[in-house]
């Protein structure tokens, strides 16, 4: 199917179209990307992003499927895109679609989809920004991007949400872990899963005492006191004031024009790394070329020095 | 001191010019790397290039000492650049050359040198390519990099190198080790240093096994065998016919052509690789500049799609 039909199908909220742009997204070249985006791209910005992150174990996908369960009662159509970066096989994310699906298979409401990181850099896969562009176009108003471990890659959906969440539970030490891989910094509401345990309140409280530690970054945005929520994922207890949360800091972003400074913030980084992409991606092609062989021919003979050599291909390309 | 001045003294073998050099290309911004290469890359060419290559313990410092020693006794002038990926601090590096220089302190043919890598991807320092072309210009008969570990600075040293040497010692499954981290794929010579220990045959039988088992790669060169050599670095055995290995392989890289195209490979792999930072510094250089807030603008208000925008973005460089 053309990818200007499968947009319109989308648009009037098919499922399978946005499930077979999602699949050309993550497979497809650079060529379809570019295709899908230029389509699409008009009809985004209209959903809130949310981040979800925390390491291995701390209850995500239990807590995603009972954020999702709650604002789906508050009558709100939920995307979740799973990102999972130990995975290099779609294999397992697929089955585990179907297991996390169960509770919301009749709901036309939910959409959910796991996609396995193709290890790009060991970060998020590069094809997760449009992904949610193309969630963002099926028209929900919340889009959740969940991910797998506290490091980078976590760091990057920070870059991409509007409101980051993450993730700890008891006596798992991730707190520290947490603070040690700049998570601390990027997190707009913190939230203790698993709070039925031994040791919640201690959790709470390291998070609170470094918070207090962390000198506030460039990235801190004044004004906004970074909420910390105890949920039981499992019985559904402090989801709805988790989900409060999430949404008193959308309300924030809104009313002091921060929403509109971060989304400026990611189209400007964006760019440079599709700019990037895009250079990349023409050396590739002038490959064996006439002009980066002569260069080379003329830098091994040393008739031209590397960089001005360098700066001769960068001409070439305007 | 001017550079211009500090290349002139370089020229006439001024050991200070030449540490000061070093220095600036390890500590120097872009511009100044620019500056530097752009003055001696000229005068270089001239230096045959050995990689030295294997995973700590292997004993590659004392390895190259003596490579040091056989070579200055056959009247070569020698200079070594040791790479250490694993360290972010200069001062172990440079007291490790102090007591690395006692066997060569009077020795004016003689330069070593130890650079810290800046973790850079975590791999070779980025200066590396640009400290090798001032030794190079330097007018050593032969430049040697020394790199601990096995993995991706291995491989990348290889692309640098005329002639890389894998380092392994019998039984630290350092075989099997570098044949995963592929760079068995990448070596000209095999050395199995501390061959007194048991295992040393062996060992060379498992090089020999998995020489056979890997599929000939894309780069490998069809009528070079590369030979395996034993030796116990720390009293010198072994060390001559490795020094003849090395240089046999040079002979055959002259005679067959090869040295010419693997410098002119690269040469245009470099080449990519600086008009990469080029643009990268441009898009840095025009940051807050009014193309990119005025793209980010539109992007981030859907006037436009981000690789539309990435594409005009590119556009500008020219």
């Amino acid at each position: 199917m053309e990818p200007t039909e499968l947009v319109e199908r989308l648009r009037r909220g098919e499922r399978r179209a946005l499930a077979r742009l999602l699949t050309r997204v993550e497979d497809g070249s650079e060529d379809v990307l570019r295709d899908v985006v230029r389509l699409i791209h008009p009809h985004t910005g209209g959903s809130r992003l949310v981040g979800i992150t925390g390491s291995p174990g701390v209850g995500k996908s239990t807590l995603t499927n009972a954020l999702v369960r709650e604002w789906r009662g508050r009558g709100c159509r939920v995307a979740v895109l799973a990102v999972d970066p130990s995975s290099p096989f779609s294999g397992g994310a697929l089955l585990g679609d179907r297991v996390r699906m169960q509770d919301h298979a009749l709901d036309d409401g939910v959409f959910i989809r796991s996609m396995a990181s193709r290890g790009h850099l060991g970060g998020l896969s590069w094809a997760t920004p449009q992904a949610l562009l193309v969630l963002d176009a099926g028209g929900f108003d919340i889009v959740v991007v969940e991910t797998v471990g506290v490091g980078q890659a976590e760091v990057e959906i920070a870059s991409l949400a509007d409101t980051t969440v993450v993730t700890v539970a008891p006596g798992m030490g991730d707190a520290i872990q947490a603070a040690k891989a700049g998570i601390l910094e990027v997190a707009d509401v913190f939230c203790v899963n698993k709070a039925d345990r031994d040791g919640a309140d201690r959790t709470v409280r390291e998070l609170r005492d470094m918070q207090h530690l962390a000198a506030p970054g460039e990235d801190a945005e004044p004004g906004w006191d970074v909420p910390i929520r105890k949920t039981v994922a499992a019985d559904g207890r402090g989801v709805a004031e988790l989900a409060d949360a999430i949404g008193a800091h959308h309300g924030w972003l809104v009313e002091h024009g921060v929403l509109d400074r971060r989304r400026l913030d990611r189209a400007r980084v964006q760019l440079r790394e599709l700019a990037l992409g895009v250079v990349r991606g023409r050396f590739a092609a002038i490959g064996d070329g006439d002009l980066v062989a002569t260069l080379a021919r003329k830098v091994a003979d040393r008739a031209v020095d590397p960089y001005t050599a360098a700066d001769e291909l960068v001409a070439s390309l305007g």
